[in-house]
């Protein structure tokens, strides 16, 4: 066999129970002859216990402090997973990220990875041991200082971690059972997929899926690590993301990967916008220097009569109040009648490479969502994703229709879902 | 001004509240023109909690993994309190015991310091911020394994930092109001020391003085860092440590510092020992090899008619069954009748670099405790230090009485004791 990592979320070593539970499954994977290297998040509600005790302390904690502050809830899982494993007559070292030599920029809060030097965790593997590595953190190449890798940064940790070690695979363990078709929460009869592209998991990522995230997925794309998202509480075969199928990994929607939704969304509408070169440009400028990531774009067709278009985007509805303002403050130069802020939106997407080759997909998806009596605001593509923004009240309706129009409903309720998701 | 290292316990940093009192009291220090480093133990109970998730997995947690937990505690105070400081308005850097160069051997859990290098303190203070520092942990010499120091371990890194620093003062902030002649939950009218020598609390926290340990009085003595002890709560002046008084330290003791008691030990006595050479040294040699520290050692007059003597020491409690063990085993090559514990005794130490020109004292002593009733049964001196052993019961009475005959009551009941001590 090979050198294994393997990542568990915060639901998966949120007490002591979890912990042993993990513990003896990467006993079993080291007893199977493979070299492991584990990757665990904080415990259960540990980060959100230290954020309350910052926020006690000051207003709006953030920086290097934060980080240091946060860095010790991977110190404790850590720690008492490698207790546990030795517990179990296997040898285990933890390391932070700092020791692992996960390298990243000086951006506080939400780091890039920029270098990965391994050497400690090599050697301590290559020593006979089970090398337990703090996710999320990393130490940053000027200052040396602690730093944290943002949500889902422990992800990007396995990923990271594989590449640099050179491993067969990187395992996912969560609490679904791996990716699947839709939302299982909306879906009853959404199927876990069995293998999957990173093209067409970057884009569900992109999409409102949550069970990678797009950062993480991307490392391993630029890296070819195979991922396998699976369950630690079931112990069945999760989902492979990797660039070709291997062995007997099955392949059964060869057009469409699945359907992706996201309420989190919100709307902005700039009405009126003089219909001439130059004021598109002058809006998402004054969004930019805001520092706020929009999503969809659309313009309208213009009023032949006014010369007057509208220029609707969507953005994270965290960000709506930022981008409102600085919309406001801009209006004197861009030039507009009124602004229109919705965030009772969602977004729905259906994504799957095999739409490059199939012209009927589009059509397809609108009729089903025709057909449920969904109204369809806004509509962007990729060459293998279809978005529509929809009324939020439509959203469950409109997915169940899409999933069943395009014949991803398996036969069973199969889908099991556990609740509660790492960081 | 000059350069200040100041130490605050678990007990001084129990929650936000706590942390935001002292922060206020670092920025005090800051605006009084000093240059700033806080050493600081982990929350009140967060070292107690962690042992025991870690007894949750590891039926004897212990070793590198140990020390990689229980650091976490540290972590989580000194990222708070850096925080409460920046939210006055003030610049502040938190740092491991790794980042602040604090070198220790490999012995986890009571790690020694064998060097400080705190060049990123230096930094840090030079550029304007107070450094805050993770007391009770540092980074082994070899392998770069975190370590922790063993109980009272923040106390000596607030040393060891000033030290290293060439600081002013060493301030060790606690929950009660310094060194008192005697322990206030004893001894109503016991007083403050205004002024101790560092030999005279060397003998006091040998003889069961709590209030500093024994290993950082020691550190301060080589390096000779005065140390102020002196509490969180109130704000008043405390206790000076230090080879000589300075200013206006009042030594109004010149002959007795204090009394101190311990009832952590007990009394080993074998009996009908051969009185001949190389009894008591193989009796010894059989603890040593235990590694069973032990305290004081009398030996009786060996009876005539016999030629068997007894030999009685004192150990802690702690250690009493490992000690019993070793002899029994021993019992062979030593040759003894018997061997009696004992574990319902105390020891009182009357402690005084003037008992060595006031040739009264030692009668002084044992007539007080005569006066109260109490027998003594072992007795062990030392140039600066008288110690009897007496049965547990009498342990308040005496103190009291011994206090009193040497003139240390205060005219006023102004012992103040907060209760709960850090690590």
């Amino acid at each position: 066999m090979g050198l294994v990592v393997q990542k568990y979320g915060g639901s998966s070593v949120a007490d002591a129970e979890g912990i042993k539970r993990v513990a003896k499954r990467v006993v079993d994977a080291k007893k199977n002859g493979n070299q492991v290297v584990v990757v665990v998040s904080a415990m259960g509600d540990t980060t959100d216990e230290l954020i309350d005790l910052a926020e006690q302390v000051s207003p709006m904690p953030t920086g290097r402090e934060f980080d240091m502050l946060l860095t010790a809830g991977e110190r404790i899982s850590m720690a008492l997973l490698a207790m546990a494993i030795k517990n179990l007559g296997h040898e285990a070292q933890s390391f932070t990220g700092s020791q692992a030599g996960v390298i990243t920029d000086s951006v506080h809060n939400k780091a890039r990875i920029i270098d990965v030097t391994p050497g400690r965790i090599r050697t301590s593997i290559d020593e006979g041991n089970i090398a337990i590595v703090a996710g999320f953190q990393g130490v940053s190449q000027e200052g040396k200082n602690i730093t944290t890798l943002g949500r889902g940064g422990s992800d990007t940790t396995a990923v990271a971690l594989a590449a640099a070690l050179d491993a067969e695979v990187c395992e996912i363990y969560t609490d679904v059972d791996g990716v699947f078709t839709a939302d299982p929460r909306v879906v009853k009869k959404a199927k876990k997929i069995d293998w999957i592209s990173f093209e067409d998991m970057l884009e569900l990522a992109a999409s409102g899926s949550k069970v990678l995230l797009h950062r993480c997925v991307e490392y391993a794309r630029r890296y070819n690590i195979p991922i396998h998202v699976r369950s630690s509480f079931s112990g069945l075969r999760g989902t492979w993301v990797s660039n070709e199928p291997q062995g007997d990994q099955q392949v059964e929607h060869a057009i469409i990967s699945g359907v992706a939704h996201d309420v989190s969304e919100a709307k902005v509408t700039v009405v009126g916008v003089p219909d001439k070169p130059g004021e598109a440009a002058a809006i998402f400028r004054a969004i930019a220097n805001a520092e706020v990531n929009i999503d969809m774009v659309v313009q309208n067709v213009s009023a032949a009569s006014t010369g007057l278009t509208d220029i609707s985007f969507t953005l994270p509805k965290a960000e709506g109040r930022k981008a409102i303002d600085a919309l406001e403050r801009a209006r004197g130069v861009i030039g507009f009648d009124s602004l229109r802020y919705d965030d009772q939106i969602a977004k729905i997407s259906l994504v799957g490479a095999g739409m490059k080759t199939n012209p009927g997909v589009t059509a397809g998806f609108f009729e089903a969502l025709s057909d449920a009596g969904v109204n369809i605001e806004l509509i962007s593509t990729s060459e293998i994703r279809i978005s529509v923004v929809t009324r939020a009240d439509d959203v469950n309706e409109a997915v169940r229709a899409v999933h069943t129009a395009f014949g991803l409903d398996s036969d069973s309720d199969e889908a099991v879902v556990y609740g509660g998701t790492g960081r």
